[in-house]
């Protein structure tokens, strides 16, 4: 979950010959706001936050020749070295020296400007609003997971958890062409709220063993011999559990959501059933251009899922809201200068 | 580590039209024999144990073309039913109707004779041993792996546990152009014989954090950053850590090794390293025909991890020595009739 | 094009355990019926002809568990050796030892009774018609091609040819998500068709290059750099030059139509844009499934191909009017016994 | 086939933060030399040829971490753009902005000092040569060649040519694990050269078909239903027919030789044995790396591929000599300042 911000025009440094300058909606994480740190990753100064963001170009470098001062774009918050082997390899989100917005110690794009690299900021169609353009980048972090998937046309594929990302990936997976998407979550609001978004099926797991609840699982949505992937947006060790066992032999398991570093896993089912486990992080090459196009046809509605926009001044009551799990995505809307 | 057994002549059954009479060179399972039970498959009936084996062809059905009788050949021991959907999609190896020698009700191929189809034997070169033949299981599990591990030219791998699959895994590993190959295991005498019977380089774990033998390994190897896969050939949990934390970003780990059904897993470093983990269970598509093929050139020896030959009348001492840990491979040599 | 045949009911003799009856609309080939003769294969007696077909189960053998008497089924008409290479590693459209229906020697589909393994025989939903059962065979087809294309979400597509099987590529690429799939054809009607039946884009190429051609399509649809798949279901040698040179770098194309043994070929085209040239051959594992789910779910629409509907003793004026152009597809109804 | 020379040292100009300076051995094209032109590719200023080089780092920038003055280097030269998708999405070789050494209008290598950016120069081991460093290009062509073709441990794969890219072939296909690997060419001196280089069998066609060339290869290497992989490092039209002929069903073809533009080609065969072809286009992600790789350890011998070494002031006669066919690979040594 996360809370965005709408900002106004500025002026902007120009970076090697590729500037944007945006007017940003931009988020901002609540857990560096809450605890100062994820993993490895450690708040040692003042930082600022946000990398959910869409905004106006309002200068350009000399060598910039798609955009032009006044485009809206969506900001792909990370600019890789692109001189790694990760990088040249087509996995530029595995990058060594991956310059992330709000990753310590960058700051982030919940400012007034942001300079990126051209090929770093994707104009929005016309008919697309910046707000939309702001949930470009969770709608790639759910492209980036469906990806890891392998989601193919006619699977079966189950989502663990019902928020933002989890949502996007059952829209993504239908998009793929998945035949059946099942949305699980232990809090029925959630699914209340996935059924009115996409009108999928869902499943609340019960007081029972992972074993028992995928069986149930398998059997109240007739997934025959099992699931062909499943996407974890939980990170909740009793999910990565069901996970493995709903998947039938030979399927694929992604860990997209973050959770506990290490939990108990049930590596012999993964084993001889012969799983593919992937994990997910971020996105790379194509997913930010795929994640406009999707919104652009129609496909994905992420609209549906802003369930609140406030001003600046109010940006701190919005992380208590996100904290205190009211809404699913609540913008910061900027004021025009 | 198994041990085998040498058969006789004699008659045989038809089956359908395909029908092979071995004489075999036979390996039965230490742990069936032990326990009576291996995971969900368990021993309710007097079973016959063997499935590591080779034989000579004594009667073929009419419709069988490539085989004739006094034909030598390794026995693949497992028969799918052809018609699942694993089956069709070149995936037989997760045949959900599997008959698999000495798996529970089935029995093994510690006997006289042993009827197969056509085209689950694999007639041995002339220069090839019967010996040689019993050891293509094995060396089929390890190509599987390795195969699981999509190991390439030029890739660092890293095998935990220095068992007969584990040095078989290194030495595949090695015949599929992995540039560096390093044998993990605690037992120094073990890693003494990998050098022996490959002159790979090894590495013994400290008594230290995962992540810290982990770094070791990369320094004393020169891993940079990371190992490219990591094959597990020991179902160990530290081995499990230490592997996940060795691999670069992006590399693959390949649970070959059974252990325990759950254990502590390091779900976070998988998910942010966006590593691709697989089971490998068996062996399937083409990699009973490589097995032969990579001992037929030369490029994988097996006879150098048969450590000892007994004949079938001392076969129970042979199950005490191997549960002892003696020997790599011990074979149980048939009596001519 | 195709003619087809709706069947009545009858009795049938078990074939291994796998046994159907169906009832049947069944497709016959006006090449075979002209010529005698596809490419290698050769009528040299007379032949049953029939490979589309659907119908109803009216005996099932022993060992039958997933299909009773009445179930009304699609058929697939190739049921291969289960054995050979192909088999085995997944592609059993590539068996060597194939028994295809009306590919001489073997007797086709166009019969009261047919013959058929259990998982080769789809069961259709309640809401799908036999006449829809009968048009899975063509749509098997595109299925296949588009997957041989490797269709991903946000592609483009290119489809040349807007027969039967082109307008089925053209809607299975949209439901594997391509964001943009155009039609191509020479002849304007169907083209038109086209439009109607499922509101794509199409391109009538000029008496101009190919390389010209290439680049008007280029142009008047946005492709930028190239067409990310081109699926060839024309077999003409301009469709072929033209396809070549209108896809990306790196692109895909898929050789699905058949035309003369040997063309011209824009080699050097092909080899510095580093294109992956791929045939499809029938289909293959999944295909079928997958077939009967796109019709099921809506999301391909085989009904709108179906321009006529004949009696059985009226098959031959249908064959006639299919090899004079007329129409897309035309069934031949069966006459209930 | 081409010449190079060995240059001396001097001094560079930065470039960016990336720089070295080279002492190089540097390979010119014969092509250009004769013809001012390939395909699109025309020269109309003077240009400095060569693109096969190794060198001696000179200089560099401040910014350079793993190299170091007097470093001995391989050179890949041509610089991507690294923003466009083909760039981001691992295919650099196919980047729209290449900077590519000795194509129209970029100068080329054979010049006292070249400026590269670090990650595009790859150190040589001590005991590697500069001629094997200058080696390290043709043999990156082969890698890639190799790659395309996805060769894999066991695989059969026939190689048409036997120039210098083609024995390369040879030679990387081995080292990739394929079982067999067979030269073909029409020039027998060749076949006698490749024999004696790397001991590999060969096949010398008749006057003949393609088809029946094709069966004789197949009888003569008993390939039984056809090759795993063909690599094309002719470019002559019989060649891509007799290669097609011999592959198996669902084998891959590459096309790395460059001939006409067009030819006939046979492409029903291909359609219905649903072969892969593909393309080849110079190298790219990693391709250098594992050609300086499979150098070092011994995989490939670059070294017997030199035929003769002039000096720099007989560079003209190594054109003269290399367009009249004789040797396989000459270089044109440096001299010391």
């Amino acid at each position: 979950m996360c809370v965005s911000f709408a900002h106004l025009q500025g002026s902007s440094v120009p970076r090697e010959k590729n500037v944007t300058d945006p007017f940003s909606l931009l988020s901002i994480q609540v857990h560096y706001w809450e605890h100062g740190a994820i993993g490895q990753f450690v708040v040692k100064e003042p930082m600022v936050l946000g990398h959910e963001s869409s905004g106006v170009i309002s200068k350009v470098g000399s060598a910039v020749t798609t955009l032009k001062v006044g485009d809206r774009v969506a900001l792909e918050p990370g600019v890789p070295c692109r001189r790694c082997e990760p990088c040249k390899s087509g996995k530029y989100n595995l990058c060594v020296h991956m310059v992330f917005a709000a990753t310590p110690p960058h700051d982030g794009t919940l400012a007034k400007y942001y300079v990126l690299p051209e090929d770093f900021c994707y104009k929005l169609p016309d008919h697309l609003s910046l707000q939309e353009g702001a949930l470009v980048e969770p709608l790639s972090v759910a492209v980036h997971i469906v990806k890891q998937g392998e989601v193919r046309p006619g699977n079966s594929v189950v989502v663990f958890g019902a928020g933002p990302v989890g949502l996007l990936c059952c829209a993504v997976a239908k998009a793929f062409g998945a035949s059946k998407v099942i949305a699980v979550d232990i809090q029925p609001t959630r699914l209340e709220f996935a059924e009115k978004y996409i009108g999928m099926p869902t499943f609340v797991p019960g007081k029972v063993s992972p074993l028992e609840n995928a069986a149930r699982l398998k059997e109240q949505h007739n997934l025959g011999p099992g699931a062909d992937v499943v996407l974890d947006a939980s990170g909740a060790e009793a999910s990565v559990h069901t996970g493995i066992h709903v998947l039938r032999t030979g399927g694929t398991y992604v860990q997209g959501g973050m959770g506990r570093d290490e939990i108990t896993f049930p590596i012999m089912a993964a084993c001889t059933k012969e799983l593919n486990i992937k994990g997910s992080f971020r996105y790379g090459s194509g997913d930010y251009k795929l994640a406009v196009e999707l919104i652009a046809s129609g496909k994905v509605n992420v609209k549906g899922l802003i369930t609140g926009v406030v001003k600046f001044e109010d940006a701190e009551q919005a992380f208590k809201d996100v904290k205190a799990g009211k809404g699913i995505k609540t913008l910061i809307a900027g004021v025009q200068e």
